[in-house]
């Protein structure tokens, strides 16, 4: 079977080549921007992957790209939540539009299903009841979330007028192994790596914001239950379905490495909702229990991952 | 006060305008591809008018439009619904990003409210219950239907961040005077016409599709005291309220000019949701009654307009 993975050498998409991989029938194309960012894996050694880089553009060959392929990801954003409000048009076309572009050459090509990470933090929006549900009302407060969940009607769209079958995983905030520690993105890992190399952390707001985490390998296993089984549902929740505060985030790793954190506490952000964690009773449901690892047990392995290969400080 | 309408040529804005113009205190600006459009309007000869042309693209520039502006109607489709899905990347290009080009000249205009009415007979989709309550699921089986819902979510945006007003309506099936009687909008009026021309009409299925049609005054009506009121809430269906089948249309017409019409029943099509009507009660609980005219009496009002305007055959 032939895999495409658009933005393969992102967090999410580094942690699921890697164990996709692990199966020798399956022949993996890996696509991103720049084959130096493709690093992390490629020190695997792994036989059954292929890199290529290039744009996701409007002029981006898709045809070319997609033929012969079983499988698409697209793990694609051209902004994280925090950034995307600063343009919001090209936002929205480089992102929606190119999907769309993305589809027709699916179609085209008889690709046999799409997969799509989408966003359980940002699609919903504010004011909603938790944990959320996948028919809660959908207004995001981020451009991000807005291409998100049109991507998702856009996939329904996709499937309703030319049977392109597709999965949505409307993904919390996953946290671990690879994720950029300096990132805009990942409270989790961004903290326990400041934390490790001795530096202050930001916490917008008093730390009272909520959020719903999951430990990476979770979240990979949770896609990879959606991407291979068969069922009338397409759109999944997948987080591990509980909040938790930043400052449960802080205590917990302050308890685990035993030091005292020197946080700085600045003024919250309107694009951060207060509360957010997903009903993931639909996956159980489905799928049989997640049984996600404790946020001790997820920071604790993250820490011995940047021990190891950040050679950190502490 | 300063009014823009994009679309202004079209059905619903030469209804809007007409009845919009009657207030002298309003001055109202309308803009359309070409000013031969407007050739319906210019016949009133309303004196607080103003007829610009130009397109409605991503080169536009919105900004000296909007400049001086208090509100703006956005009324523009670059299609229709049964001909949205033929190229669903340019549809979605040019109806999302224009419009979010759109947002941005306002911000920075600092203009009052934007008005849109969006599709309440695409934007929810199928299997659904009804009548269809505004916080349904919306899965569109038609670009158009995307297109719209998609830029529900981005005014609800562009009011998070920038505190722009905003207004959606989604509008069933208006039909009445003005709309194109050759259309492929539109069933009511078009098959008035047909009737009234001894033309045979083609009805997609077995006339059991059912719909939510309104008559455009009514429709009018509706919009302006949307527009007009300060409310929480600011999205509406706005429809008459109960379904109404074809074939009740036609035996409706049947009786009222006392002829035996042909049809011509050919294959239903997939971009046709088998029944759609809309539960107004968020409207009436707001605003009033609505109390839409009969359908009975609309096509009748229509049957005079077009004996007098066309000079038809019966």
């Amino acid at each position: 079977m032939n895999i495409i993975i658009f933005g393969a050498a992102g967090f999410i998409g580094t942690n699921l080549v890697l164990q996709l991989a692990q199966d020798k029938n399956l022949n993996i194309t890996l696509y991103d921007r720049n084959l130096m960012l493709f690093k992390n894996i490629k020190n695997f050694g792994l036989e059954n992957l292929q890199y290529v880089c290039g744009e996701f553009r409007i002029d981006t060959n898709f045809d070319e790209l997609v033929r012969d392929q079983d499988i698409i990801f697209n793990l694609v954003s051209t902004t994280v939540p925090t950034t995307s409000n600063q343009c919001i048009p090209d936002e929205l076309a480089a992102n929606i539009v190119v999907m769309a572009k993305l589809l027709e050459a699916c179609v085209k090509n008889k690709v046999k299903k799409v997969i799509f990470p989408s966003s359980g933090g940002t699609v919903y929006g504010k004011e909603k009841e938790m944990p959320l549900k996948e028919d809660t009302t959908t207004y995001p407060i981020t451009a991000y979330g807005l291409q998100k969940i049109t991507i998702e009607k856009l996939l329904y769209l996709y499937r309703y007028i030319y049977g392109l079958d597709y999965r949505v995983i409307r993904l919390a905030n996953p946290y671990g192994p690879y994720q950029n520690p300096n990132g805009v993105l990942g409270a989790v890992t961004t903290f326990i790596y400041k934390a490790l190399i001795g530096q202050e952390i930001t916490v917008y707001g008093d730390g009272s914001v909520v959020r719903d985490f999951i430990y990476i390998d979770d979240a990979v296993r949770g896609i990879l239950n959606i991407t291979n089984q068969e069922h009338q549902q397409r759109t999944f929740n997948l987080g591990c379905g509980y909040g938790i505060s930043i400052r449960k985030v802080i205590e917990t790793i302050q308890e685990i490495l035993k030091i005292r954190l020197n946080i700085n506490y600045i003024e919250g952000r309107k694009v951060d909702v207060p509360e957010n964690y997903l009903d993931i009773s639909l996956y159980e449901n489905t799928f049989g229990k997640l049984d996600p690892i404790p946020l001790s047990i997820g920071i604790e392995k993250t820490v011995y991952f940047m021990r190891k290969v950040y050679h950190t400080k502490y």
